[in-house]
């Protein structure tokens, strides 16, 4: 009963306090525990069926653009990190490491993998020979640990789920293609999965990912006008083959060098996909990865009938969507704010009035609009209506990125936006990383976020330095 | 080529070595490579797909039994560890320890996880509070690590990938019901998806599982006569309840600790897998877990017509089954060996002369056997020959551990058939784990299986003492 209760106590307002929103959110719909592991997290089944639903489809998006799942192993010995220098310089930081293994101490320290290039490398070296071997598309679903100081559930902690996609191909041309390909995919996800807009291009060079020839990036922005960097996408070029000295015979029965791609998304979706649809009722859920797509309650159950009924809708639903029949002896108000904490798009309401008029309520968890419907093609009604929710929660998300993006053509712009509107900033660049640095420490930490692929001219010069301007870049504060 | 040469080359013979014979196949199918890193293995793409449809058929029959996922931290505090002894004793010698997080020397040694109950304990302790939160129905997917001195390839690494249940309950009767029904699934999985027969029964106090009250084991025998403990269930009664301090307020009112179970496979599965069907010309897949189910082979594929009615007989076959078209320029000799070292259990052949008759020959792994077959109805001659394979295996694989299946009265014959018979021996057995000890010596490595859950009464005696028999145990080498 004390649990109950705790379910129905309100949370705290999202414009209150975004960041205690949000924990009261992943506490109470009960994403997840803390452990006494320093940053680690215990995903409890609510918060894991949302993370299976997201595997499940991009996993099958991976195998339709012809990508197979491999196991490496989750040490790697410190000479091996060491192998690429720019890449052991941007983990070895934050890596964990086994010194003791069985109650000796190790000759060689491992490091508990933060990213899976060395492993993937060290592989290709040996099962690579000829062009006919290529390419390699493989991918892996698995735990990674970086050694963080400050976590946040989901969005920052020392050990995280993820993908690690790492592909090995004959041509500078194949791979770059890969690069784009793969950051498509996340691109189609956000967008059809998680009813996610979001920015994409490619990062700066100061922002690349250590080893990385080109950094390709998804930025949604959250609903507090925060970015969050939603998944990434990397040209390596030939350097790790360089490192690692993995090689084929190509057509012309030379030896070559081939260029690899690496790609990546992670339990920080979740985070994601809190922060950009929920509200101060609790989760706001898309149905596409929603564990519980339609929550059937009766209303008086002890009435006669009612529960047959309820019953009927139930088994018939349930062959198409997700759906719970709640009819335990909680109260009808009890259900629906339950309901409401966990972001079940559609609650179905059905009592004995609307059993003689063969109809039933339906909730829209993300507008609370109520639909009074048919019971005939009750599928279909729910079907288009999980579409139609869909939709409209991309929209609504895609209203607040764009009313969220301000156009800076100076410094003074750039500050006065940066202190006054949260969201994103357009603003042309010259190139330099120097003019990054000054951004980020005149606005306490407004980054680059990319180089759209499709740049609007905003002017000639550089909205820091006045100089040429290069490029037109994205901006803003990150998760 | 030379990698396509590679493929044919013959393997070591089963009957000649057995472990060579093992190691050439896991090799030369492509199913894990060595890694740098001591004593763990990398999974490739045909090991992984083999992996992901055991974990999908696994994952499908828990969800119906009503468990839920779950991801706990990789990570397990030395003080956590040793919160109950019987455990930590049990597990503490084969630890892999992180002492060093991002460059700095850590307070409290973290272990990487060996297994998860202490976990899960603590979680619980935080979860649950009375008997309406009972039972907790957990189960996880991960990677645990034990510091293996010799290791193989599946049966033994110092990584491996598993499912682990853990499951907490109101009523011990609850708790005992959940560990019987938990080894039922494990079964039915070896038999239904497996094509594995096995015994299943209790092992014996000295082989129980670290903190556990009883122990329970699936233990499939392997084609030359080894057993491989195939999975346990184990019922802890309260004693991890009462170490983590788990209670719950019960019925009457009053604080109660909980019962618990837990439940284990891992990819030792795949090694018995290949121990028990596999055979001279490499694996031998049920066509349940099969990456591949059926392979289409074109014959004279440069003759008209012949790649097109290929073409439209794979289009037709992939929707029903797992199928490969290969129309690469290797030879169809080449070809058959390399799906006959794959295990693919259906090779498909189709040339001229079988177009012109409307038919195409099918040729089973398992048997070798070729059946000229009409294209009419071909999905449903197929389905049909898929079960009969999968039937078949089961039922050779149940033969030969009849066969293999021996009954010892006295010490002697113990020795004699350790010596000679390689095999399970039943025996009859006083309850001492001395005597275990004892046959352990004499023969070399003879253990205890398990008491089986119907016992056969072969005298009154125990074969290795001679005194009043209480059980009759399963007795066999192990890998």
């Amino acid at each position: 009963m004390a649990q109950n209760k705790k379910m129905v106590e309100a949370i705290t307002g999202r414009d209150e306090d975004f960041a205690k929103w949000y924990t009261d959110i992943v506490k109470k719909a009960e994403l997840v525990d803390y452990s006494n592991v320093k940053g680690c997290m215990v995903i409890r089944p609510y918060g894991f069926a949302i993370w299976e639903n997201m595997r499940n489809d991009m996993d099958r998006r991976f195998k339709e653009t012809g990508h197979e799942n491999v196991y490496m192993p989750m040490f790697i010995p410190e000479s091996l990190l060491e192998k690429e220098k720019d890449h052991v310089e941007g983990f070895a930081p934050e890596c964990a490491w086994v010194t003791v293994g069985g109650s000796e101490k190790l000759t060689e320290r491992l490091c508990v993998r933060p990213t899976s290039e060395t492993l993937f490398c060290e592989h290709y070296a040996k099962i690579v020979n000829t062009y006919r071997d290529l390419p390699k598309l493989y991918n892996q679903w698995c735990s990674v640990v970086r050694w963080e100081k400050t976590t946040r559930p989901f969005l920052r902690t020392s050990e995280f789920l993820w993908q690690e996609g790492h592909t090995l191909h004959e041509t500078e041309e194949e791979a770059r293609e890969e690069t784009l390909r793969m950051l498509q995919v996340y691109t189609d996800f956000y967008k059809e999965t998680l009813a996610i807009p979001a920015v994409v291009g490619e990062k700066t060079p100061k922002e690349r990912f250590a080893g990385a020839l080109e950094t390709y990036t998804i930025e949604p922005m959250m609903h507090n006008g925060v970015a969050l960097q939603g998944g990434t996408s990397h040209y390596f070029g030939d350097g790790f083959a360089k490192a690692f000295d993995i090689t084929y015979t190509g057509r012309d029965n030379k030896l070559h060098y081939p260029h690899q791609t690496s790609w990546g998304t992670s339990t920080r979706m979740i985070g994601a996909l809190i922060m950009v649809h929920s509200d101060d009722d609790g989760l706001v859920l898309p149905p596409k990865i929603a564990p519980i797509q339609v929550a059937v309650i009766p209303i008086a159950q002890h009435k006669e009938g009612v529960l047959d009924k309820a019953n009927a809708v139930y088994e018939q639903l349930k062959k198409q969507f997700r759906t719970k029949l709640d009819d335990s002896d909680q109260s009808p108000g009890w259900k629906f704010a339950q309901y409401e904490m966990k972001g079940v798009p559609v609650r179905l309401e059905l009592g004995p009035k609307d059993i003689e008029k063969n109809q039933c309520v339906l909730v829209r968890r993300d507008t609370r609009e109520k639909l009074f419907v048919s019971l005939d093609n009750i599928e279909q009604t729910i079907s288009d209506l999980l579409v139609k929710i869909h939709d409209d929660m991309y929209n609504r998300a895609l209203e607040n990125m764009k009313e969220k993006t301000h156009v800076a053509h100076n410094i003074n712009e750039f500050l006065d936006i940066a202190k006054n509107k949260p969201g994103f900033i357009k603003a042309m660049w010259c190139g330099d990383s120097a003019c990054e640095d000054k951004i980020k420490d005149v606005t306490g930490g407004v980054k680059s976020r990319c180089i759209p692929f499709e740049e609007e001219n905003l002017g000639d010069t550089c909205a820091c330095c006045g100089r040429p301007a290069k490029h037109m870049v994205y901006w803003g504060k990150q998760y």
